[in-house]
């Protein structure tokens, strides 16, 4: 690994998210709320830190080369997400948000991860300042500080597609305009437009602009930070939850499906593969949920059900209910979508609604075969064979997902934490979602948790949103090889 | 499918199970129990079946060729568990084990399909004969009711090799001999040899001879249906449990490896993968267990560990202890074995260590590809280049195992029962443990669910025994298309 690259860019990362404390020093300096030292020193600190990590590329001699292999875009996805929860876990830790630093580690990756789990028992009584802090690392995470800062790139003279690869979400990515500075451009202007969009219609909606802003950062990341402290439940409004429902609904579709759209491709969007079964396993989950709740005799409104399914299978984790007071069917369906989570090349997370397509395609042609075992069958997505490497790669990353489900719910039962509740916290951390069941239910925090369980909880978060390959290869030895 | 075969065997299978009830019966009367009418009767209405079965038979015109395909093949495998495990539910129905036929028909299925699990609430108040019978299809169903009648199949004209390959369980049946009926007397052989040696065993040990062989049946079988109420701790006995952990450690291992000890090929024997990877996670598990037991100030003894660790990995279900008041820890470690199970080409059932090897190997050449696009590298297992088509077979399976998990603990979740009680319930049906955890625990039984649940639960335990791919093939519509 060409080591000095990553600090490099490590020094540029940790420079971005100093740079975005300044708005939330503003609000906490214009609301004169009591975060505004916490900012201060969070902005020394990081600046500090930013200037150590340009030193070994300030020392070196030798020019960068243009081209970086798989082993540096493992290393700057991996370690940019790692120093940007620590740098920007700095406010939290100096206002006291929570009691230690794995407390303000675990906000600032659940924030970034756009997972949107949260360690604080009362988010009213934050200060204005860290509200914002928490919505901006959503929003920053969202995209994909990686993407966002594909534009400072190429003045270190790198390019960046392996980045790229190893950064978006989903097995779509040869689906992009191969240009991809400009890729990169028109998905954060589109992502730009979401949120102001949504903030207009939440603003219309009764919301102050704080709130309206700080909820869109959310919706759109796919995170599930609110400003309130029941969730979306607060603002009692059912045109606020339909807002929230579309945005999220269009957050967990595949971005570069939006282009399609905007060539006027209309026909190829709504034929997409992925978004029918995204649709459909909405459809049927709310269904079944209804029913469920119907004969369990709860008294419940169909816009609870789908807010609730949408927000678990996009990954954003927004609640209207305590759902885990819902019957044990309906908490097994929140499991299932949870895994499932939202569409690859979405800001959603979980194993992605592209990858179990291509598992099921890949199972029926096992069966298949079985039956005729000489006739040549082969799996097909929307109506393009499956490569070879893309069914082998599917494949992988659902058995390291299972093996990280297993291995951390084992791992966190050891601390005490009773089975299903381990379980569903991994799942919800690997998946990025937010809510797990009992004790992480949607009501509940993570602040109870010992800090050594706070610390897996944040490396599923970050193994779920970097999809699984860029950690495992950042913690195998090989990778730093030369 | 050339369904008049699959009509022939299916008499035979159930001529051999009614002629198998001989033997409770003549139990039955020399104890002078009260179940010998309930035997009469089933053992009547058997023959009449076997009769009937055979009427398409008898009136066929054509002469059987001498080939049957896959179809036959999962036809006769899938179609003789159903057949024996409703014929041989007869006496339990007679003789009113449980309340309904679902419960008679769960305990055969348990029974054959070596699982353990039973709706028997008070074991040891039940007539001799039934206690016999349980055992019985334990044994028989241990080693395959159809390997036990490649003896018979002959007669018929008929090849057995498409049977065999749907029938042993494991991807290692190329290892055997090829001479497929002298393998299958060489198993059988074994077999009852195993069985007989650990009857002399336990007898001494104190047993009566009763006990002796019903506890051997089933541990040879990896079944786990005891004649007593608390199991094996009924005999307090530590010399009793040692015998019955080294005869199910010895179930658990692959039977052609039994072949190598023959031909004292000891050096591949004890260099088998599979092997080590067994013992070694019986190793771990007994370890990490016994820590977790230590600091959480629990009394007891490491036998009693190891007598858990293996009687749940090889799929037995013997206990001795109420593991459900263990640490959440060591249950999560159970509820992992439960799903590894024992290795291929043994009793046991469960994913197998074997396909374990075979997803990690597959894996690790997935995480190497990443940093080594060009290179050429290849998974192995014993030193030999794992076929793509095995590897393909084991990621279906792993893929069709996940799913009747995830959705067998959705619908059973829908009877309200609760999520992780459903889902050990689902697991160790799959696997054909027996114990789950919770309301279906050791020390507790599956008498209290719905019989629906039931059902399901049958159908579980045959997936799993017959490999999920029979169980599949045999609902597909595809099967039975000429």
């Amino acid at each position: 690994m060409k080591i000095k690259i990553v600090f490099g860019i490590q020094s540029i990362i940790c420079l971005i998210v100093t740079i975005a404390m300044i708005f939330p020093l503003i609000t906490a300096l214009c609301y004169g709320s009591n975060d505004v030292k916490a900012f201060l020193i969070a902005i020394a600190v990081g600046l500090i830190c930013s200037v150590i990590l340009f030193v070994p590329v300030f020392f070196s001699k030798k020019k960068f080369k243009h081209t970086i292999g798989i082993r540096e875009g493992v290393g700057v996805t991996g370690f940019s997400w790692i120093i940007a929860s620590a740098v920007g876990a700095l406010p939290h830790y100096f206002a006291g948000t929570g009691n230690s630093y794995a407390d303000a580690f675990f906000e600032t990756m659940s924030g970034f991860t756009t997972t949107g789990a949260t360690i604080m028992t009362d988010i009213e009584n934050a200060p204005q300042g860290i509200l914002l802090w928490r919505s901006l690392t959503h929003w920053m995470g969202g995209m994909g500080i990686i993407v966002l800062s594909l534009a400072v790139l190429p003045f270190l003279g790198l390019r960046g597609i392996e980045l790229y690869k190893a950064e978006v979400p989903g097995v779509t990515a040869e689906k992009l305009t191969p240009r991809l500075q400009q890729t990169a451009m028109r998905l954060w202007i589109m992502y730009v437009a979401l949120t102001l969009t949504e903030t207009i219609f939440l603003f219309i909606g009764g919301m102050n602009l704080f709130d309206a802003f700080s909820h869109s950062c959310s919706t759109i990341a796919t995170g599930g930070f609110s400003t309130k402290n029941s969730s979306i439940a607060y603002f009692q409004s059912s045109y606020i939850e339909w807002v929230i429902i579309i945005f999220m609904f269009a957050s967990g579709i595949n971005f570069s499906l939006y282009f399609l759209l905007g060539a006027k491709k209309f026909r190829d969007f709504f034929q997409d593969e992925e978004l029918k079964l995204y649709a459909l396993i909405i459809f049927i989950a709310v269904a079944a949920i209804s029913i469920s709740l119907y004969f369990s005799g709860y008294d419940f409104e169909i816009r609870s059900v789908i807010f609730h399914v949408v927000s678990v299978i996009t990954t954003t984790g927004f609640i209207t209910r305590d759902y885990n007071l819902w019957p044990e069917f309906a908490k097994c369906i929140f499991l299932i979508i949870m895994f499932i989570g939202a569409s690859g090349g979405s800001t959603g997370g979980g194993f992605k609604v592209s990858r179990v397509i291509i598992l099921f395609r890949q199972l029926g042609v096992s069966i298949k075969r079985l039956l005729h075992p000489r006739a040549v069958i082969v799996p097909r997505f929307n109506g393009n064979v499956i490569q070879q490497s893309t069914l082998d790669s599917a494949t992988a990353f659902f058995i390291l997902y299972m093996f990280i489900l297993m291995f951390g719910t084992l791992i966190t039962s050891a601390f005490g934490v009773e089975i299903l509740t381990s379980f569903s916290g991994i799942l919800t951390c690997l998946s990025n979602v937010g809510p797990g069941l009992n004790s992480l239910g949607p009501v509940e925090n993570f602040s109870h948790l010992p800090d050594a369980v706070k610390w897996i909880f944040s490396f599923c978060m970050l193994a779920g949103r970097l999809e699984l390959f860029a950690v495992v290869l950042l913690i195998m030895p090989g990778t730093y090889k030369k």
